[in-house]
């Protein structure tokens, strides 16, 4: 009988996104069931149709992959994935809504190489931390060993980030108000690594700033989009020596990111039991070498 | 000129099955167009899609899947779509809304094991016969020759059930009221076929009913969460001895039911002109053996 | 890696043509991603899609189809595809909504057959000109060259068609009224093609009137639907002699459409930067010889 490769997407926005699609088949995907404006409330029925079509030996054939550009929406998909899964009845699950978790793991690999191949101990501040993005890249630094510091406009929201990631952790996180330069400037004295993970044609880190941090060695931006994040580098920077500093930009991160999107893709038909948010992700990325 | 095969899911439910879906893939069909939210009113042109695109000879590499939750709906798809049909103009069809025909034929086909190969004659009952399941699995056991009674809660429904079998088949039904348990061990008594078409989770009937049945030789449930239909007996039965019967429970039957659906799925493309309804699809698999 | 074709289809019906995805899977397009109900609103990021996933060197490897059944619709979908695309980020794109460049294009194809080659100075009508398909014949034939009339029941319906066609290629064409079959005999005196390009089921040229003209030549109908639009000839016609003419009915000529259609797809993967519109369709459809 045949037993092609199903992936289905579920995608919490009314149009399936075309990327995760084209990503799907790159990486081999034979088969894609693309699903949009998909809710908690009708996930069952899907993931019965995953669970129920090919015998036990067979489920790791089959895998649902969680899209759309709300992260929480998507968070809540997943969350309702899997508890439909019970005993040896399920199947393996990817969530990267918004490419939240690709993304954060392409940029801590980034961090992690620019700092010579360890964060244990190493300060690192995260720029725009309440995002899913921001959110999910300071959790992996502090996973990592880094002394993690979030930013916010709002130091109420900072500190409801650094709050999460304690809970999550068990590790501590320093927050702080990125308000004004003087504000940013003071919180970002004495980091290694600063991450700025804003809203496209945003700017949230001037080159003034910057460039007068003392011991700053990685600076990254997740924004593709003019102006970016952190005046004075380039989206395609990849590495690049910028002051005393390598800078990644976006599309400099954005390669890594690809990378393992589709190698996450295709270890989710390695087996039947795994679920794929941002910690695996970030392992599997750096099993990529 | 490529040729390959074209599945087209008519779906009444907002997302198309993810179920009938991989069932389709497994069975070969190498593309699958998946429609949700399917009303007799687009039907037409999605059906001419089909139509005019293929030459005569080719006809028979497309052909049309109706599908989704609601039975009734399914059934108004399926009226529209082969009214769309003129000529030869027209491609083959498997209607399976809520797996009711492949379902259907999969209980009948155990009650034709479990009674020796011939239901000639033989007296056996429908439980909660007017639901989508019941009612097809009582019109095929009227087909093989069988002397049916259906039952409902309430008497005027099974009633209606009955006269509705009537005016297909030109056969005696009887209805009967399953109210109570003693109206139930009543009109169960003298049967040697019973087969359970209830809801998910609700038992239809008592341990104590059955043990008690006489002349009962074979007993099928089709309700696979627990508590099951038929008290007594394992969702997993596949002709086990149970009392004095051999007990077919849902995943029992449910081995059968897929492969009845695959083998329909490939016969659509082995010619232009099926309609699959509840007796096509028994008929094919009988044909399995 | 994986660079299969990729066809994205934006349609703006609820459900996205049948017809549209049978061609394309025909044509070779490996994956087919079917998006329908898609407004200007959602194009970019699904173009974005297109655009961001496969390398700069693979991008003729994904392309997009537009279609449905309302070609305003789709003009306005075009116009949003075309706008997201920059610098060397672009694919190619095909439109046809409602098959309407594909039609015009053969139809225009047998007017160019039946002239013997040439349109070049050769007096043509289109009746019914003010729909999406007699509007796009109308402005094919006079890039070919030919002294365009263009009719409708209402004149200034037809002079908006007739300076809608100015506007774009600079020639003048002559409007008229067809309200009357003396209106329409006097208007299409001395015309030597005439295409009837009206609604399904509506004659649009009675054959008293055909008939009469002097220098007929060639006469097409695109209505498949019976009555067809033009009284007297068949819709299978194809080349047949009608009188003094020689006649094409919807079905002769949709045999060339249906192979114009087939190669615009294929010719949608020979490079990322076409975006065929009708002249580009006519002029691959020219080149099938």
């Amino acid at each position: 009988m045949d037993r092609r490769s199903v992936l289905i997407q579920l995608d919490t926005d009314p149009q399936p996104s075309v990327f995760d699609a084209v990503v799907a088949v790159d990486a081999g995907a034979e088969h894609l069931f693309r699903h949009g404006g998909v809710t908690p409330a009708n996930v069952r029925d899907l993931v019965y149709g995953a669970l129920f079509t090919r015998g036990p030996a067979d489920l790791s054939s089959t895998a649902i992959f969680i899209g759309g550009s709300n992260v929480a929406a998507g968070e809540a998909l997943l969350e309702a994935v899997t508890k439909t899964f019970f005993g040896p009845f399920r199947v393996s699950v990817l969530f990267d809504a918004n490419g939240a978790n690709t993304t954060a793991a392409a940029a801590v690999l980034a961090a992690l190489q620019g700092s010579g191949g360890s964060l244990q101990g190493v300060p690192a501040a995260v720029l725009a931390a309440t995002g899913p993005v921001g959110h999910r890249a300071a959790r992996l630094l502090v996973r990592l060993g880094a002394k993690v510091a979030v930013g916010s406009r709002r130091l109420d929201r900072a500190t409801e980030v650094a709050e999460a990631i304690h809970r999550a952790t068990g590790r501590e996180v320093t927050p702080f108000a990125a308000d004004t330069p003087d504000a940013l400037a003071s919180s970002l004295r004495g980091q290694a690594v600063v991450i700025a993970a804003g809203a496209a044609g945003v700017t949230l880190l001037p080159a003034s700033v910057w460039q007068d941090l003392p011991d700053l060695k990685v600076l990254i931006d997740l924004n593709a989009v003019p102006p970016l994040g952190v005046e004075g580098i380039e989206a395609s920077d990849k590495g690049a020596e910028r002051g005393r500093a390598r800078a990644w930009g976006a599309l400099g991160v954005g390669g890594t990111k690809m990378k393992i999107h589709r190698r996450a893709i295709q270890e989710l038909f390695a087996s039947n039991d795994k679920v794929f948010d941002a910690e695996q992700v970030l392992e599997l990325g750096r099993s990529l070498g």
